[in-house]
């Protein structure tokens, strides 16, 4: 199935360091457990566990979409200061399931909460009794088909019992391949960073493929720290740190129903109290946070339906931010350039229509644009010393920087998005059967 | 090379007679001439000229990208009353040419005015001279490369030679074959109408395949009548007809630097003055000319790149006419819905996706979706007739027509497009190969 994301971690790639697997480990305060609940039917892991024995700070930030999945519904309807357990299934969006689908979801999570309190009674010294709420879902697959919700529940007490304190990179893997869909990767992301003299770890794992848009919290990621930060913190940070990562990706400019991204802080690095975003001991972590969030954001890209080439468009000094996301966007969502780069066609005339219908100011005269470090148009003109040979050499590249500079102001955005290929419509086409 | 509009021609074809080629024939005032200047490096007519001897009225809309083709300067910089000829190259598109591109044209202008001055005097009784400025252009093809000149130049004696006062249906074919780029056909269309006791006929001609969005007189169209209407009411007659016609088209999402659609009225039908936009007389004309535009817009969709379906968006009962627009296209332009129906899957999850993320005002429990006859969504659920299988079968048929009632007021707009195949991806990867 689909795509070898190693043409991206070939010796030429920029992107190699960013591109290789990451051994994550434990993160204390989080456990994982996968199964097989049958609903691709076929042996894979398709339901992913994720328990915080003493639960975990959090913040979301969902789709954008008018209409929006029911376990999205679930997750908003219930205002909680904690959370205890993320269940992400598969193959199943449980989006236009009605009452049927959010009921699954209130019997699901009330089964969970039972068998989690009963684990806290067996594990904990002072156990605590998990309320349903205390559960949030994350759910992708098909839109509107009846949610499974007997082969759900038939499968909790497994989950359950799979629970185990001390995770490795298998484990990390197993949760990261346990929430694909179409995607042929797992996606995985780490660093560490200091928060005082804690030293602190941030993980990430997401899903991605198709229906990746920038208008929200693109796709499923979720991202565990063990630092302890509260959760209107989390909320700031997780805002601030999408804009330029999960927001400036696009595969083929469709958005989910479904798309979620949420932190999870278990708090068991101690710390002193972290109370303000500008609290100078958080710059790090903020920083560290980015780079996972991009890490995953690319990988998305990297791995979307069809993929053959990881494109970055840098769109440089604009007048005004919104402006410079327009005219990367364009570039990024315009399938007749996304084709030429897949054909490894330097149709730059292509890149100069998506600038011009991205409806942002431009002075024409101004104009530059460069493939890699080949300047095509310079001042509105194409460059006296372009020689269409080195282009098409640089065009076989698996990845093709693209950099217009509008000089007009001094906003800046960059976009990560893919080449469109015949096999996105043979994935796409047959996608159901 | 390329798709065969016969898939659209079957019998079990709604759209039957729409796609049938229609007899254009004599239209008094225009006269046509067809020229191979070698822009394609074989031996099809590439060079076009429209030659009006008494000059026409005329109207023009154009592309609202911010990056415009050299011709459509030339257009705008040349405030006249009447046009004397309108001259359409294919394979460049003139534009990021620069100055080269606009003294191009002058050039031209200038050779083609002298010449058909010199056919007026041996031609004419009352010989007029021919201005530069009294020259419009339609250039389309690769955007960037230097606009051939020389070559087009050299034609134009053959171009005027070659102009007959007389036209029948095989000289309109060679005009709308010899505007093409990626068409695969050549697209014509003819309405006959009455102004008072006069038989008016109204004839076009188009070229479409990519870079086809909604946001402006879309690709190249011309539309000739011998009515006699003045520049202002026919500005108005084509701003009002556009909307539903040109307007509601879309392949790829893509806008062109080149849009160009015109109407050219001569005048020779003779009828008492037409004044005003709300005259009772001009209603037949009205009507006729929106079918014109209709027929070609939707020709332009048929033959759009890589067609194998074409689809009818139909949405109703919106709030606002902006909610009806955005959800047609934003399921007209989605990549997962279109390569759905390429699949023939029934896949109608993606439509709620796109009608979900248009961004427009709906009330998901009023929301229903019919495919053809087949209700899927009623009030929000899924049918509980709904049967896979029927609409598998439906999903067979060349015409797919998706019906969206959202039951929240009383606005609607219908929009055009075709499915996403490889074929599409073929004939973009490899456009200039």
């Amino acid at each position: 199935m689909g795509i070898n994301l190693s043409n991206f971690l070939s010796s030429k790639s920029k992107n190699k360091k960013m591109m290789e697997f990451q051994d994550l480990d434990h993160l204390d305060g989080v456990s994982i457990s996968t199964v097989c609940a049958d609903l691709y039917q076929n042996p894979r892991d398709d339901l992913v566990m994720f328990y915080f024995r003493d639960g975990a700070n959090y913040a979301s930030l969902y789709t954008q979409s008018k209409i929006i999945s029911e376990n999205i519904k679930w997750n908003l309807n219930n205002k909680i200061k904690k959370v205890f357990s993320l269940v992400v299934n598969t193959r199943n969006a449980n989006c236009f399931t009605g009452k049927q689908g959010y009921k699954s979801l209130e019997k699901i999570a009330e089964l969970i909460s039972l068998q989690l309190s009963e684990k806290q009674k067996e594990d904990e010294d002072q156990p605590k009794k998990i309320k349903p709420k205390e559960i949030i879902f994350g759910c992708t697959g098909t839109i509107g088909e009846n949610f499974p919700e007997e082969k759900i529940k038939s499968k909790i007490p497994d989950l359950v019992n799979n629970i185990k304190y001390t995770q490795n990179k298998y484990i990390w893997m197993k949760a990261a391949l346990g929430i694909m869909t179409t995607d042929t990767q797992p996606k995985m992301a780490m660093e560490y960073c200091s928060i005082g003299n804690s030293e602190i770890k941030i993980f990430g794992v997401a899903k991605g493929s198709g229906m990746i848009q920038p208008n929200m919290a693109t796709t499923l990621g979720y991202v565990f720290t063990d630092a302890d930060i509260p959760n209107d913190i989390l909320k700031k940070l997780l805002k601030k740190n999408i804009s330029n990562t999960f927001h400036a990706i696009t595969c083929d400019g469709d958005t989910s129903t479904n798309d979620m991204v949420t932190i999870f802080s278990t708090g068991k690095a101690k710390h002193s109290k972290i109370n303000n975003i500008n609290d100078e001991r958080i710059k790090e972590f903020d920083e560290a946070l980015n780079k996972v969030l991009l890490n995953l954001a690319k990988r998305v890209v990297a791995d979307g339906e069809g993929a053959s080439k990881f494109i970055t468009i840098k769109v440089q000094n604009c007048k005004t931010d919104i402006d410079a996301k327009k005219i990367a966007f364009s570039i990024a969502n315009s399938p007749l350039v996304k084709t030429a780069i897949a054909g490894e066609d330097p149709n730059w005339g292509r890149i100069v229509m998506a600038i011009g219908k991205a409806g942002a100011f431009i002075d024409y005269e101004k104009l530059s644009i460069k493939f890699g470090e080949i300047f095509i148009i310079q001042n509105g003109k194409l460059n006296i010393n372009y020689n269409e040979s080195d282009v098409l050499e640089y065009m076989k590249n698996d990845n093709i920087d693209i950099e217009v500079d509008i000089l007009s102001g001094s906003k800046n955005f960059t976009a990560f998005t893919m080449d469109l290929t015949k096999k996105y419509i043979e994935i796409n086409a047959d996608y159901r059967s």
